[in-house]
């Protein structure tokens, strides 16, 4: 694979072996583990950019990233902070913060030659997959569960990508991937691409309004691993001085992540997963030991928030700070309304991983069930 | 109401007569003419960017604006384009180029001390318009037509909207409109501060990779008259040297302003609309005259597809270059198509309306009479 020039190796966050990029696709071959990219730092033209695997010349892009992080005064005024930041992922090109990863991972697939890409998915995954494939000129299959929204389903067939949906939840389509052909490249959410793809999020924050809070919700932990390491590299290039506090916000119906934060057990699976919130019903993390390593390593915390919140809170922002936050965006507003008396004078940042409108039969479903 | 700087007046664009912003509210109090604001170009500080008539301070921001202008390759070559731009407007704050408008409608509203903006809308307007009243503090009367999709409506609730739910077609929700409460701010499609907003979009496919054909799913034609207004003011301020031509895309089922464009005729209500693209069935334009000002003023044309090639168009976009256009959006692709002749070898922009994920039903639907 054609590396871009301050990319070095991948290492292994377990065994800490390391390896070419053309050794690797999803997993450290030696023990299984996840696999971390690393850069030499001195050879980046600029700092503030974050350095990726692959490059330059062959990403396929949809102008992914560059989002807003949208001042919500009514928000910050109602928990204490100074600021509080939407930081809306709804507006990446298909409308999910997934875009990000898949536009490097599928690429990547590409860059080896890979006819095909594949994935199990809660179905945004899925969905951001099939784009950047049809762009890229490859095949997407993803494993999506049969709760799978309608629009994630429909837009992975309006991409022509190939679907599977697989009677259940993500724990079934998971098992139904890791039965199927693994001669395709795999995009799915340990891929270190992804996250890769992901840090320029991190970047995008933290040079900046930089704030001194993130709230992240979390379902495989992709975002926080990858935030956590745009302040690695951003502090190994002396463009942060500070360390801002990463939160991981979860569904109290499933909550791995926020269980094993400040603790020094592994994450647990969730046994009975239980959340209307789809993205983020994932009981066994593909990144949660990494997940949990940017919270606790930043002095952040773990919260649980119940749907009902959730929902509440994304209907609340909507109406007073005008912010299309989905049902998973709504989890973030939730958690820092449990968090606020950490959060007093600061400047925090929400991050919405969905777009509001994707998740519109949730929001309207929790106004009915209010009577309205 | 406090106005910008560089603001001078309102002008009737029937009768010529001029109006302080505070003497109007949507349309000519002597003759019910279009009001178009006018500036003192020398005033404005950056001339890049487009004047409003509002002063900064009175603004109410959700980050709209500053979408992507995607290079689609394929499509391009499809056509025989040299390139071809994508100017997703579904990367706006609530998914649709009607943010633009409505930031600045409901904000002059809000600036002028009113506790109520109203508005006729096929949908999406009226999404914004609640987004942008609850960011504001107001509260929006929006009257929707019964075939309104699901994700208006429920998003109109989840910001806390008022919203009219008339029997019927757009025709029907704008009966009930004229019927209603006139106490309330006007923020429907003839206001010339949703035009004002929308301005931005010209300036910013003109000041970056300045197209020489930019082709605009109609339906009002607010986008279109808004992007002429920008040609104009960019060709005064010297920032602009060439003048690129305009192309109005509509459904065949109801094209009134690409029937009126290269004719000397006014614009004529088409009597039975028909099309599957609701942001664009709107039978009797309410700026359609400057709708057709902009196409035959800038030499381009009227173009008018099947509702069947806008739906392909969207699949096929989304199939080969990823990109997620909606039906309303795959109006200017089929549209693009027809006249691919006039386009060799030339840069050209589509813009693409409204989300692909927010019609993700219709485009499932096309599918779906394939037999997929």
């Amino acid at each position: 694979m054609e590396t871009s020039p301050a990319f070095r190796e991948f290492a292994c966050a377990d065994c800490e072996e390391t390896f070419d990029a053309d050794e690797i696709e999803l997993r450290c071959p030696a023990c299984g583990g996840l696999l971390v990219a690393r850069y030499d730092h001195d050879l980046r033209t600029e700092p503030t950019r974050p350095p990726l695997p692959l490059a330059r010349e062959r990403r396929h892009s949809l102008d992914e990233g560059e989002t807003p992080a949208t001042d919500c005064p009514t928000l910050a005024d109602e928990i204490g902070a100074d600021r509080l930041l939407l930081k809306d992922e709804g507006r990446n090109p298909t409308g999910a913060v997934t875009d990000r990863g898949l536009a490097v991972a599928v690429s990547a697939g590409a860059a080896v030659g890979a006819d095909a890409v594949s994935l199990p998915t809660t179905g945004n995954g899925g969905q951001s997959a099939a784009a950047y494939a049809g762009r890229a000129g490859v095949t997407a299959h993803s494993y999506v569960p049969s709760r799978c929204p309608f629009v994630n389903k429909a837009m992975i067939n309006v991409h022509g990508g190939e679907m599977n949906v697989v009677e259940g939840r993500y724990p079934d389509a998971l098992a139904a991937y890791e039965d199927s052909d693994g001669a395709r490249f795999p995009v799915g959410p340990s891929s270190p691409y992804r996250r890769a793809g992901v840090k320029r999020l991190g970047y995008e924050l933290l040079t900046g309004p930089a704030p001194s809070a993130i709230v992240v919700p979390t379902g495989h932990g992709i975002v926080l691993a990858a935030i956590h390491t745009a302040i690695e590299e951003l502090r190994e290039t002396g463009a942060l001085d500070v360390t801002p506090r990463l939160y991981a916000a979860q569904p109290a119906g499933c909550a791995p992540i926020v269980d094993a934060c400040g603790t020094a057990d592994a994450v647990a699976a969730t046994e009975q997963p239980d959340t209307i919130v789809g993205p983020l019903e994932v009981p066994d993390p593909a990144v949660g030991s990494l997940a949990v390593a940017a919270v606790d390593e930043t002095g952040g915390r773990g919260v649980a928030v119940s749907d009902s919140d959730a929902l509440q809170a994304a209907v609340d922002a909507a109406g007073t700070a005008g912010v299309e936050l989905s049902a998973t965006g709504g989890v973030a507003l939730a958690g820092a309304r449990e968090l606020a008396a950490e959060f007093e004078g600061e400047t925090v940042a929400l991050v919405n991983p969905v777009a509001g409108s994707k998740e519109d039969d949730l929001l309207r479903s929790h106004l009915m069930s209010q009577g309205i």
